[in-house]
């Protein structure tokens, strides 16, 4: 064991939203909800987590670096899951290279790891769900850990809960579970990603001044003062939790679109029943939902569904791909780009929406008819950063083709 | 009865604003609510309806001005106020002017109706909540009704469901009542105007580009599809009231603080789980919120509260004249008025506290520090459209000078 081998495993996360809210905790260490939650994973094409873990007995120390940038791993929620995958660690061998790994080794090896976001961390895009989830599927995978994704997904929700739901691709519901350990506090997937796969997402990234409650503390803040919030939990949203089942799996739309509006708006409405209150949506959210809300109504049968997680962001999920080129025609005429940014960096993800809404350039935008349902409609420049337009995706995948690897082979540390 | 005489009454109601929400109802046609409410009586000095109910045997029909304007009486709520105020009417005589009306005569005897209100109608200040208290005050007066105020206010929540709170100064509970007909949904006074002296209200009158939903229309569709809004009015609001009655009786401040932002954000709440959501507040909303949360907390004890009605406006009270001055400094740090606005029309009502505060131009308002409980601090210039002080005030009076008079004694129309 005196050698200076290097294994690692690289991985690829998606990151989700959910359509059923997770906010509230029962036990903040063990990361224990207050209600179950069902979410949607987001296409990894366009928004996830790569990461690579690599063991070797040269490293002095565990160590983390987050889009290049070494972090500390000395915080409670990565202690958790490098404890929690260790214990579960087996053997490990590599004939070629003549390198074996036993499971008692484990306790003594320190890990190098790196991870990168494909989208802007900073955007408020769910980008910790990915990191845990994909921290905690490479090093399971680097220590030869048997445990499946739903037992896998245990482990990455003490890093953060909403990491456990992204160990699945397709909608994927997080059980609150029953027993004090949290043991059966995991993800199981309601449907893969190809059962509903006309559904289209487009994500709005809106500017804001603002500085946000963190969804630690503000949830915290929540069970601690809302006078709403355990109705929610206890009465409102096990029902939901059956309903939406039905709807992902029946591909019924309709009842798909209410059930995520309202449980988004019952989300904000106990954020603003907190004392004191927590507000992440801002004039920007309100237009975009009062938007979807005109149009919806106006069809008489919902195209698009709306939800917004900790801060201003919609996520937007339309029927289908008609839905999403008529959306991103009426939020392009809402919200059109500063006049010193491009399209090409104003409409990100899946570029074909953009196509079938037969926009190409600027001057289309321009160009963009007022919504007809909608009278007197003014168009709010600048309010939005960009959109990000995706699908539902895939669960964890691992990266075999080394040159993906964020970490060097020989070394151990960041290419 | 073939004379031309005119006798008229004019009154003075003032407005109320709720610091235990009225939202929902239980019978839409007798405007029952579905919980209790509290309100404040503002000051009619700055905030008041002026009405003038005549009749003479010479009026062809009941007809009614509104801010000098005609506008018709054919609507329910009007109905419903002449209605119940004629069947209650008794002998009238003037027998200086040899003039006598017996009980019965008043069923063909028509109205002449004018009220004025001393503020913007549209600021979405509760106009109808004195307009109707002032009505029904003004016709029982002219009438002879023997009820008293309470009777009366089961007769003005017809009107208008908060114009029953009108009829009384200070501070004033709504009981939601039992019965069937309504008749036991009336207000009684919590405690009269001199009771707590001190307290000085701030209103800024929020600038906003968005048409707001009628609180009719609001409170209808949130009973129909919140499934917060009856956990609220059955569980938490009637120990709400009970907490908001004690803290009023002893001047708490802290709890009266609490209990009126707690409930004002709760409101909010329940409007938001809403489909469709309603959203009243706005970012500048949202930035009154925040800028008198982070006061308080850097005080430790609550200088001022905040309770926001169907609309972006804030009703801000402050615990005394000093802490008044302090608020208004600091909301004309964050709101300046756009630069063609003179102070003289930006800050309304009583002066007095402007000039506590120091500020007796625009270049002191320019040379106001950042309030040092926040750090960079921005300034939102034209966000407000103007403020109003103010303190709780009395209940209707009748005005005997006939000059304040709004009808012509000779010819019952408009002056």
């Amino acid at each position: 064991m005196a050698e200076s081998w290097v294994i690692m495993v690289t991985a690829q996360t998606p990151t989700n939203i959910a359509v059923i809210k997770y906010w509230g905790k029962r036990d903040e260490k063990l990361i224990l909800p207050v209600n179950d939650s069902i979410s949607v994973t987001l296409d990894p094409v366009h928004l996830c987590t790569t990461t690579t873990v690599a063991v070797s007995p040269s490293f002095a120390q565990d160590r983390m670096w987050l889009n290049g940038k070494e972090i500390s791993l000395s915080g409670g929620r990565y202690q958790n899951c490098l404890r929690e995958i260790r214990a579960r660690a087996c053997d490990v061998e590599d004939k070629e290279r003549g390198i074996k790994i036993s499971k008692k080794d484990w306790e003594k090896l320190h890990v190098h790891i790196a991870s990168y976001n494909n989208f802007p961390t900073a955007a408020g895009l769910a980008s910790s769900a990915a990191g845990f989830a994909c921290l905690v599927f490479a090093l399971a995978k680097l220590m030869n850990a048997k445990e499946d994704n739903s037992e896998l997904s245990a482990i990455a929700r003490q890093g953060s809960g909403s990491a456990c739901r992204s160990l699945f691709g397709g909608f994927v519901k997080w059980k609150m579970g029953k027993v004090e350990d949290g043991s059966d506090s995991l993800a199981v997937q309601v449907v893969d990603e190809k059962h509903w796969d006309d559904l289209v997402i487009i994500i709005a990234v809106v500017s804001s001044r603002q500085k946000e409650t963190s969804s630690t503390t503000g949830m915290r803040e929540t069970v601690e003062t809302s006078l709403l919030l355990q109705h929610r939990a206890k009465e409102i949203v096990p029902k939901r939790i059956i309903q939406m089942e039905e709807a992902i799996k029946n591909r019924d739309f309709a009842s798909f679109a209410h059930l995520t509006c309202a449980d988004s708006n019952q989300f904000h409405a106990v954020c603003l029943d907190t004392c004191p209150p927590i507000f992440y949506m801002n004039d920007t959210s309100h237009r975009i939902i009062s938007c979807v809300e005109k149009w919806n109504r106006s069809v008489g049968t919902p195209q698009v569904a709306y939800t917004f997680d900790a801060g201003p962001n919609a996520v937007l999920i339309a029927h289908n791909r008609k839905a999403a080129a008529q959306l991103l025609q009426k939020l392009l005429f809402y919200f059109p780009p500063n006049s010193d940014t491009e399209l090409n960096s104003y409409v990100l993800g899946d570029k074909s929406i953009l196509k079938d809404a037969g926009i190409e350039d600027l001057k289309d935008v321009e160009a963009l008819p007022p919504p007809p349902e909608i009278k007197d409609a003014p168009r709010y420049k600048g309010d939005v950063s960009y959109f990000i337009c995706t699908r539902p995706g895939r669960g964890p995948v691992l990266l075999s083709d080394e040159s993906q690897a964020l970490l060097s082979p020989e070394t151990g540390l960041p290419k």
